[in-house]
C-alpha cells in the first residue's frame, strides 16, 4: 500500500487532532515527524503516537527529503510564509484556515504553489461533514433545482475572551470564515456583495475591543442566488450548526448532530439531547475525511476539494463584512480585491 | 350571555371566512348583516349562514343602530376611508391588513378611532397562531432571555399573477407585511432599519412588472435585537411558515404544521407530510382566535391585541424595504415617516 | 340542502359533545331534540345550543315522527335495549361503544337493525382520526404491502377510580376496546387469538378490584398478520396514542398530536410539547368526522364506516383478553362466541 | 501506559472487526496474535494490521504466555469448549454470543471461569450503544421511575438463507438473542415467562426449514415489569432498531440512527434518511466500546458489564420462545432450566 509521508507543523489542538486522525484512521499516510515552537508540545504528541522525528523547527522539516507533504497547523500569522517556503521545498501542503488575513499574501501562496506544482488544500473541514456534504450532493444532483436561497445558522457555545477576538481579526475572520466558505460551497458560486447587520449583545468587553458577537450577514452570489448567515458567539444550548438550501425544486435542511437520539417524555415535557458540544465533537468525522481526501488527492494526483482560491474568497468576504459593519452599507467584493 | 352585534363589509374570501367563523365558533357575537359591492356575494353568504340583513352598501350598515362593530374586509384601497367613517359612526372596527399603503392615511384612521373612542383591531391573524403565540409567550415569560435574533421563513406555495403583484403594491406589501408584523411581535420592539436583498428568481414576469419574488430582509430593532426574514413566492413543497427567536437564555423554533404526523418508511426513504397547503388551511385556527379576541376586547373593554399603530409600523417597514431594494442600501424607518 | 333530523339520547359528556359538534359543524344535520335520565342535563344542553325539544325520555323521542335518527349516548348498560327499540321505531342509529358487554345482546341489536332496514354505526371515532385514517389509506393503497405486524400504544394520562374500573367491565372493555377495533381496522382482518400479558402496576386499588392497569396484548389475525397492543392506565407525560403498521413494502407510524410544534432549546435540553391532554382534545376532529360520515351514510344511503359487526368483534376480543389473563394462556375468539 | 496483550481466535467478520477496533482505537490493548481454522484469513488480517504472530491453532495461542486475554470469535459451536480451555490456561475471555445453544454447556463455561479466577465478558455489544446505554442510565438514575413496560423493535434489512436459519438454531437464537439480553438489561431484571406469537411471512423457505421470520414475543420479568419484542427478518426500509422503556415517571425512546440528519422537502413530500444499513454500520461504536470496557475490566480488575450469566439467561429465553411457538402457550423459564 502506498503511504504518503507527512510532517506536521504545529502540535497544538488542531495539529495533534490531525496527527491522531492520521495515525489511527488514515492507513494511506504516515506521520514521519512533527514540530512546534514549543518543543515540549511536539515531543508529547510524538511520544503518545509513536511519531519518530521531532524537528527543531519547520525549516528542518522542510529540509527532510523523507517528508512529502506538510500540514500547516501553526498560528495564523505564520501560515502564509510557511506555506510559501513549503511550496518552494516541493512539499504538498494542507493549510489550516485562514491562509492569511491579507488577500495579497493569500495570492502569494497560491502563486508559489502553482509555480512549484504542488498541491494546496485549505482546512475547510465542514465541506466534508456528513450532513453538509449530503446537501451539496443534492445541489449537484439537481434535486434542489436552481439555488435561490442559502441559509446558514452558526452559533458557538461560548464566546472567546475579548482579547482573543481582538487578536484573531474578529468574529468574521475567526468564526464566520467557515460559514462564508460553506455559503459559496452550497450556492456553487462566488459571493459578490455583503451586508453585515452586526452588533454586540453577548459580552460588552467584545464590543469594547472593537468587535461584534451577534450578526446577520446578507449575501449576493454571482449566479443570482442570495444568502444569509446568522451568528452568535454564545448559544445557551450549545453549538448550533445548521444549513438550508432552497431552490426551484425544493429545499434541504441539516439540523444539529446530537450525542444520542433518545427522547425522554416526562411530566415536564418531551426532552431531547442538546447538540454535540463544540467543533471537536461536532466535526471529528469531517476532520478525518478532509485528511483522507487530501492524502488521496496527493497520492492519486486528483484535484483538492478546497483550494487556495476558496481560502482567498472566504477572507475577501470576511473583510467585506467588516467594512460593511464599519460603513453601514452593502460592500462589493470587488471593492476589497 | 352578552352578544356583540357585528356587520361585515365585504363578502369575498376573507369576509365570508370571518362570517362563518363567527356563526359557527363565536357564541359571543352575532352577524346581523353583511354587504358587498357585488350584492350577489353578500346575499349568497347571508343565505348560507342565516344572516338576516343584506345592506345595499356599507353606509347603510353604518347607519344601522343595531350594528355595534364592523369587520372591514373590502378591497385594500377602501379600508382607510371605510374605517374612518365607521369610527365617526361610533362602530368598533376590525380592519383587514394592510390598513392602507399610505402611512398618513393609516395615521388618519388611528386619529379617527381615537377621537371616536372606539376599538380598532388590525387583522394580523398570525399573532394568534398556536405555534407563534407560544413562542411569544416564551419571550414574555423570560424563557428566551434578552432577544438577540428573530428569524422568519415565509414562502408561498404559488406565486400570484404578475398583474396582481403589480397592483397589490408588491411582495413586501401583500405578503411580507405579515412577516414584518411578526418580527416586531416576536422582538417585542419596533424596527428602526431595513436592508432588503431581493431579486426575481421565480417568475420573470414578476420582475418585468417591477417586483421581486425572492428576498432576504435584514432588520434592526429599537431594543438592539436584529432580525431576518426570507421570502419566496414559490416553494415547491408548499407553504413554509417558520419562526425562530434566539436570545441570551435559549431559542424557540416553530416548524410547519402538517395534515398528519404519519411517517412512512419504505425502500426509497422515510417520508413525512408536506406543510398544510396555504394560509386558509394553515391559519384557520388563528383567524378564529383573532376574532374571539376582538369580540372579547370590545365586550370587556380590554386592549386589542393588534392595534392601528401595529398596522402603521408594518406598512412603514414594507415601504422602507421597497426603498432599500430601489436604492441598494439600508433604509431607516425614520426616512419613511 | 337536505338536513337529517336527529335526536340525542344522553346529555352527558359524549352526548353534549356530539350535540355541539352537529350544531356547530354539521350543516347537513339538525338536532331536533335531546333527552337524559337527568332532565336538567338535557335542558341545559338544549338551552345552550338552541335545541327545540327536550323529551321526557327516549321512548317519547322514538315516538316523534320528526326524528329520523338517534344518537345513543346513554350509559353502556342501556345501549342495546335502546338501540333495538330505536330500530323497531324505524330510526337510524349511531350507538356509542361498547354496544353491550354480552355478545348475544350485540347480535340481537345487529339482527334488529337488519330487520328494520335502518343504519347502525358504532362510535369507533378513532378510525376517523387524521393520522390513523391516513395509515389505513396507505394499507388500502398497497403502500405497506402485505401487513405483517400491527403495533398500538395506548396509554391514558390518569387512571379511573378503582370503582369505575370494576363497574366498567375493566380496562379491556372500557379502554382497550378502541385499540381492539383499531387493530382490526389496521390489519384489515379479524382477530382469531388473543394472549394478554397483564398486571397491576399503577394503582393497587385497581388490582384489589380485580382489574389490571398495565398490559401487553398479543394478537393473531385471520389473514396471517400478528399484532400487539400495549396499555397503561397512567402515563406521566399524558395521553399516548400511537399506531404502527409494518408490512412487506414498508411501515407507517403515527406519533402523538401536540398543542404546538414549538421546540425550545435551552441550557437544560431541547424540549417539545407533551401530547394533547386526553381524548376530548386528541380526538375532537375524529368525533366530528365520524358524525359527518354517519349523517352522510344515512342521507346518501351509503354503508356506514363502523358497523355492528365491528362492535361485536371488539367486545369478543375484549372478553378473550379477560379470559386469557384469568387462565394464563392464549384464547381463541372461537372459544368466546 | 499498561497494555493488555490479547489474542484473537477467529479471523472472520467479527474477529477482524475486533482486531481493527483494538489496533486503531484501543491504546490500552495490543493484539499479539491471531488464529483461524482457515489460516489464510488469519494471515491476511495479521498482515493488514501489523499483528506479529499467526498461530497454527487456538491451542498454540493458549500456550503462549505472552497472551493475557483471548477473544473467542470462532464459530458458535466451538465457543464453549474454547472458552473452557482458555479459562484453564488462565486467560481472560471475551466470548462472542451466543456462548452456546445448550444451557448446561454455558453453565460449564461459567464454572470453569469461576474456578480459574479469570474474567468472562459476553459480546452483547448493544448494551454499549450510545442510545440504549443512555436509556439504561435514565432507568438507573430513576428518571423512568419503576419500569412497567419494555418495548423493543428489532428488524433486519434482509433475511438470511433458509439454510442458515436452520443451522443457526433459528431466529430466536441467532437474532432475537440480542433483544432478549437488551430486554433484561433495560428492565433491570430477569425474564420469568415467555409467550412467542411467531409466524413465517417473509420467506416460505424459512418456514419449510422449520423456522419463523416474524414474531411478537411477550415477556414477564421477575420484578413485575412486562415487555414485548417484535421481530422481522426483513424490513423494506432497512435495519430497524428501537427501544422504549416506560415507567411510573415517564418514558424514554431511542429511534434509529441515520447516515445524516438532512431533510429534503420537495413536491413529493418531506424525505429523511433511512436507518444505517446493518449491524456493522449501526453498532460500530458499540463494538468498540464493549472492547474498551472489557480491556478496562481486566486491567483494573473491575466487574465485566455483560457476564456469563447474562449469556446464559439470553439462551434460556430463546429456548423458551422456541418451546412457546412449538406448544402454543406461555413457557416459564423454570421449565427450561
Amino acid at each position: 500500500m502506498k503511504q504518503l509521508k507527512v510532517g506536521i507543523i504545529g502540535a497544538g489542538r488542531i495539529g495533534s487532532l490531525h496527527a491522531k486522525s492520521i495515525c489511527y484512521n488514515v492507513p494511506t499516510a504516515k506521520v514521519v515527524g512533527i514540530t512546534d515552537v514549543f518543543a515540549e508540545n511536539a515531543k508529547k504528541v510524538a511520544a503518545e503516537l509513536g511519531i519518530e522525528k521531532v524537528y527543531a523547527d519547520y525549516k528542518e522539516m522542510l529540509a527532510d527529503p523523507e517528508v512529502e507533504a506538510v500540514l500547516v497547523c501553526s498560528s495564523t500569522d505564520t501560515h502564509a510564509d510557511i506555506a510559501i517556503e513549503a511550496a518552494k521545498a516541493g512539499k504538498h501542503i494542507f493549510c489550516e484556515k485562514p491562509v492569511d488575513l491579507t488577500p495579497s499574501k493569500v495570492e502569494a501562496v497560491i502563486a508559489a504553489v502553482k509555480e512549484a506544482g504542488v498541491k494546496l488544500q485549505v482546512g475547510f473541514n465542514r465541506r466534508f461533514d456528513h450532513n453538509f456534504a449530503n446537501i451539496r450532493s443534492m445541489v449537484n444532483d439537481g434535486k434542489i433545482g436552481d439555488v435561490h436561497i442559502v441559509k446558514i445558522t452558526s452559533r458557538d457555545p461560548e464566546p472567546p475572551s475579548a482579547q482573543y477576538a481582538a487578536v484573531s481579526g474578529g468574529m468574521f475572520i475567526d468564526m464566520t470564515i467557515h460559514d462564508f466558505d460553506m455559503a459559496c460551497f452550497m450556492a456553487g458560486s462566488e459571493v459578490t456583495e455583503v451586508y453585515a447587520n452586526a452588533t454586540c449583545l453577548v459580552d460588552p468587553a467584545i464590543g469594547q475591543a472593537g468587535d461584534v458577537d451577534t450578526a446577520i450577514i446578507s449575501l449576493k452570489f454571482a449566479n443570482g442566488a442570495i444568502g444569509v448567515i446568522d451568528n452568535s458567539r454564545r448559544a445557551a444550548y450549545g453549538y448550533d450548526q445548521r444549513v438550508e438550501v432552497f431552490g426551484s425544486k425544493g429545499a434541504a435542511m441539516a439540523s444539529n448532530d446530537t450525542p444520542t437520539n433518545v427522547v425522554y417524555m416526562g411530566a415536564d415535557g418531551v426532552v431531547a439531547d442538546k447538540p454535540l458540544y463544540f467543533f471537536l465533537e461536532r466535526y471529528m468525522q469531517s476532520f478525518r475525511d478532509e485528511m483522507l481526501q487530501f492524502i488521496d488527492a496527493v497520492l492519486e494526483d486528483k484535484p483538492v476539494p478546497a483550494t487556495g482560491v476558496d481560502g482567498l474568497n472566504a477572507i475577501l468576504i470576511a473583510l467585506a463584512a467588516k467594512k460593511s459593519v464599519a460603513e453601514g452599507r452593502p460592500v462589493l467584493i470587488s471593492e476589497i480585491k
